[in-house]
């Protein structure tokens, strides 16, 4: 069980997984180098620790501790109570959800193991923007996808903010990293899985043709400015496009990946 | 033709429209008294002028009056030009793409001149957040919506937030408030469209079958963490739901509203 302990000062050197949140690179670094990530909210870490991951440490002002009694009955780490005050001048914010926990990032799997029995893949190129990993992993959990694969230079699942987004959904999705950018869509195509590709390309066909019958499917999304590169367009078995509005003007009304997402997530979950 | 004006000082008071964009509160508050709204992005700022908005001013760095020229052409509105370094003194934010312009709001139109014509309606409730009415927007114009409704205390679409998420969408699609909570979807009813409200109420029907074959149709979506009151769920014609995977654990894979909203407005623009 995890042991409580009362915490009055902000430099405590103890809170140092929880200090500076809103300094985005500092954090990246301190997660990156200690290997560590953090959940807030008190379903969110309750999330993680169902999930598996072992916590470090909880920190928390007192008023959360019932909520949580069963997530911390379940672990070792200590569990610093602190004010909310306090919480809010360690961390750089308002901590709405009252409740963080520090955790341990662990290895991430191979493909092979990802993939093994997966009939619905969801697979991002180069999406940077951390809100836009949670939003679509949320979409896939919610839609039934059974797993997700991320390109090198996709956005960390694991960061503050996709892990919030996501509502945990990253803790539940088994998801890794390609290690080969550049033959990634083959090497799925390979087992067994039909690519297809979203893109807003002049010969991409609709979604639900795109998908019609098919048994394992990799959804394949691009990044928020550019989309997906030439290459994974070109090595995709299939490009599709959501059908969209003629526009009133000159093409600006269009759908950001999040709901781009969704709904080919949507439309690919009820081939 | 915008007339071109030097400023060199943060505290000018010709600038008193741009400044504090940060602080939410002093802005509802200055844009509800002043009648104005703020647009941001040379895109956004095209579109809001070219949507027949009429500008109190513009506010930009040097290099982005050639991108804009042929906008600043059209108007009699001062062109304010700043150092870089003075509009994010002003704004209190890094203005990533440059170019602001103060518009003067429009009164209002009445529902019934929205409705006239329009097949596919958006109705909102009680969106409170300025990010999702502005995705829903977009997603509205993206898939050919004709106009979006508001309750009274739905978020404000010409709110800065709004009008950037929505990438201008809000001036494109007509849009009005509802002046009658009680009966809005009755009146809508009356007035010849099927109300379908989206909810996750246990008697609801797959959104594909609630919307299948009709012809005028007003797609109601709720709030962000209640979902839709229970009078309106029980004032709709039909309640309708997407539907989701089991979850693993709990339900608490769902998709958020922008995600909902977008499956909701693709399977009803398909109908």
């Amino acid at each position: 069980m995890a042991h409580l302990v009362d915490i009055t000062a902000a430099d405590d050197p103890r809170l140092a997984d929880y200090r500076d949140l809103r300094d985005v690179q500092l954090r990246k670094n301190l997660e990156a180098e200690h290997g560590l990530f953090l959940a807030e909210g008190e379903k969110v870490v309750r999330r993680a620790v169902e999930g598996g991951f072992a916590a470090r440490s909880f920190l928390m002002a007192p008023r959360w501790l019932d909520g949580l009694a069963d997530v911390l009955d379940s672990s070792d780490a200590p569990c610093y109570v602190v004010p909310e005050a306090l919480a809010e001048e360690v961390t750089g914010f308002h901590v709405h959800r009252g409740a963080l926990a520090s955790l341990e990032r662990r290895p991430l799997p191979p493909v092979p193991d990802v993939i093994d029995g997966a009939r619905s893949v969801l697979v991002l190129e180069d999406v940077v923007d951390h809100t836009n990993v949670g939003a679509i992993f949320r979409c896939g959990a919610a839609l039934g996808f059974d797993a997700v694969l991320l390109a090198p230079r996709c956005a960390d699942p694991l960061y503050r903010r996709s892990v919030k987004v996501a509502m945990g959904a990253v803790f539940s999705v088994p998801w890794t990293r390609l290690p080969d950018w550049y033959g990634a869509l083959p090497t799925l195509s390979a087992a067994g899985f039909t690519t297809v590709a979203l893109t807003l390309a002049a010969d991409a066909v609709p979604i639900e043709d795109a998908v019609a019958g098919l048994d394992r499917v990799a959804l394949v999304l691009g990044s928020e400015g550019h989309g997906l590169s030439d290459h994974w367009q070109e090595s995709a078995d299939r490009r599709a496009i959501i059908p969209m509005a003629r526009t009133r003007e000159h093409g600006v009304d269009s759908l950001n990946v999040a709901a781009a997402s969704a709904v080919a997530c949507y439309v690919t979950a009820r081939r």
